[in-house]
């Protein structure tokens, strides 16, 4: 047996609702349904969008906000808490529009919300396991869709995603909001000009102390928390992610391609638990199962690697690494430090110097905007606006189905690669092979 | 098939020769022989060491002045190259000691060295491939032996090591200097009073930007770079691995028990060549095969876990990552760094408030000349100072041949996983299931 047959034997296959209980073979897994026709580089009907909304909690509000800076239409708004849904409707009418429908009733009033025949873009802002269903029932309806992370939380809703979006030639795009962070964009640039040399590797990761959210009695510990219950795995991939595929050009011309992850005990949620938490609370009934720090490796097709990272119930200061290096050097955040061939001194700078020539257009035309407005440095702003004007515009998005299934896609592969003692499991090539012909890069820069 | 099942089908066994070729079974290869008598907790027979040092370059003469400076007798000298051994012998007679016998006609002068029948002590700094060969010999001569890292660099050489070891009833440490810094020591006791709380995971790394050495024409040039042309994996592991896995108490208490490995391409050092390499030179007929940047995902028997780094090929800051994490906080290095629960802010602060309570006492005691003498910091004088010290009182060694073997294993185990796309190799467990009833640290308080 060679070494290639025999490491061709090692590798996993995910997919679909068996994924989780065993190994699955076949090539449908991979690529897909070989017939459907892509959606890359499909542009935008040119309109004004008229917007609604799912999901008006925190992070949906948040987001409103930045959708109305962006002079955005919104016609209608869905909760199932209707203070909430009611909060989101001031918000627009203090903009100056219409007050937005409101769909309160019941788990279901999506489905309302997405039937209506006013709506160009309906955007998700849900707990995580509505995600897929609602986006698909949004582009059943013709709608374009844009969803919070993670987009899907396994490789059936992934492909549900894929094929959805396929079949109703309708985008279906995640709000991945680091991608249009100042550093990220600015050093999307910097890679572009070839500062880096040739790419070796990246290091991304979502490190945030969640605890006493998690813990919390409203907003996202309503729902969170249970999720480290129920699953060993990186839960959240696609903040640390989505910035380093982006400089990496995966699905044009790159594509991730297996993956081996590894999880920690679970102890960081029940000390912080034993601590904060009454002994008759019925949180005292749960069992966490997600590993405390879950590290996965990505090997890409041209031969790059990825170092992911996920943990939320430790102390430990916000971190996304966000790293890039290549044959010329590297930068490395939180915080932000580069170091390029040839320095004079073997220590780190800062990116001071490379911020007028590098930073991006976006930025340059929107940042001041977008600063002021705030939302996690501005990248809130940048992002909605973004996509507001490229359907504006009938641009290409910057991000498509293609990306939003891929970066999700570590969420089950770490699990089910957790699940077998680290084995490799391959990623599913949502792209059905066009990752290999497709030219340009994610965040363009804007038309102006 | 059950998981756990499917999982043992993954997993590759790594022994002997034929580790690099294919798939092993058998637990001989996991455990050696049963019967052996371990070393562990055997103590120095108490003596005032007579040294004898086999390859004074560089890194040997380095250690030469630190075991002078505590007082070492060195009564014989071995290298290839006479003039480095007469360089290294007047070392010895400014330190007022009678001129050391030399060692210097060929490959094979060393067994002349390690027959004499007045040497304690063999220390070895010679390329790594002659590492074992020349530690086997000398302890089948009855001498104690002292290595340079990585001690061994086949799972083979591994075995080799403890079962001499065993058998001569003679030590046989790494000179894994990096285990006695001024902050690993530091870290390493707040570690054991608690102050990160129950241990989750470390990071490791050799980050070191070799490449002007490496195309040398003089020092290790002269050997190192060919290893790149050889392996793809992580050649060098120890520096990170061993101050990690004494805050993790590996074979005491815990153990590693299996990785996985996966590798960029290798591009930096052909690159580093098309700059600064005539074309007539003969190293452009060479193929450098290993992967720029190496991680490695290591699992322990209690489920924690180690994330290790390698690349000598490639612009970036030295750095060793040397971060340890648990329930309660995180020491992350280069910079040192600390963040504990419950700090006001959520940013790491410094060491500087934790010296006074923590710093380890052989700092304490010896901190002074260390930090005179220098050597990577002090570290290099602490580590040859502690090891003649437990010489002369009859101490049981910090490390032992079990700690060399172990923090070696992931050069070949490394090249094997990547090998075999990522799939996860087992350790062997070189202590032969004592890790489990060992008690104690290593690096322990120094007897004043």
């Amino acid at each position: 047996m060679s070494p290639k047959e025999s490491s061709r034997r090692h590798f996993l296959q995910a997919g679909g609702a068996a994924a989780l209980t065993g190994v699955l073979a076949g090539s449908q897994t991979e690529t897909g349904k070989a017939s459907a026709q892509t959606v890359i580089n499909m542009p935008f009907k040119e309109a004004n969008p008229r917007m609604g909304m799912i999901g008006t909690g925190g992070r949906g509000t948040e987001l409103l906000k930045n959708f109305l800076g962006a002079d955005t239409e919104v016609r209608a708004l869905c909760d199932l808490v209707s203070e909430k849904a009611r909060h989101a409707q001031g918000l627009v009418t203090e903009a100056g529009q219409k007050s937005p429908e409101l769909y309160t009733e019941g788990d279901h009033a999506f489905e309302q919300l997405v039937a209506r025949d006013d709506l160009d873009l309906v955007v998700i802002a849900t707990p995580w396991r509505w995600h897929t269903p609602i986006a698909v029932a949004a582009m059943k309806h013709g709608k374009h869709v844009a969803i919070e992370v993670p987009a899907a939380t396994t490789i059936e809703e992934c492909w549900q995603l894929v094929d959805t979006s396929e079949q109703t030639r309708r985008h279906c795009l995640m709000l991945e909001n680091c991608c249009y962070g100042e550093n990220e964009t600015l050093v999307l640039n910097m890679v572009r000009a070839g500062l880096f040399g040739d790419l070796l590797y990246g290091e991304a990761a979502y490190i945030h102390d969640l605890r006493s959210e998690l813990f919390s009695d409203a907003g996202e510990g309503l729902w969170r928390r249970a999720i480290h219950t129920e699953r060993d795995g990186n839960l959240y991939p696609t903040h640390g992610l989505g910035p380093v595929a982006n400089y990496m050009s995966i699905n044009r011309g790159d594509r991730f391609e297996y993956l081996v992850s590894m999880s920690t005990p679970s102890r960081g949620l029940a000390a912080y638990r034993a601590v904060h938490i009454p002994k008759n609370d019925p949180k005292w009934q749960e069992k966490y199962i997600d590993g405390d720090m879950n590290t996965s490796l990505i090997k890409t097709a041209n031969g790059l690697t990825v170092n992911l990272q996920h943990d939320v119930s430790n102390p430990h200061p916000y971190d996304r690494l966000n790293t890039i290096a290549g044959t010329k050097g590297v930068f490395k955040d939180y915080p932000a430090r580069l170091y390029l061939d040839g320095s004079a001194k073997e220590e780190y700078g800062t990116l001071d110097r490379y911020r007028d020539q590098y930073q991006h257009p976006l930025w340059k035309k929107e940042g001041e905007i977008a600063r002021k407005l705030g939302g996690h440095g501005g990248m809130d702003f940048i992002e909605c606006y973004r996509l507001v004007e490229s359907i504006r515009r009938g641009l290409v998005p910057d991000l498509d189905v293609y990306d939003a299934a891929t970066w999700s896609a570590p969420g089950p592969l770490s699990r089910l690669s957790v699940e077998q003692g680290s084995a490799p499991v391959k990623f599913p090539d949502f792209t059905r092979g066009r990752w290999k012909e497709r030219k340009g890069s994610s965040i363009g820069a804007v038309v102006s």
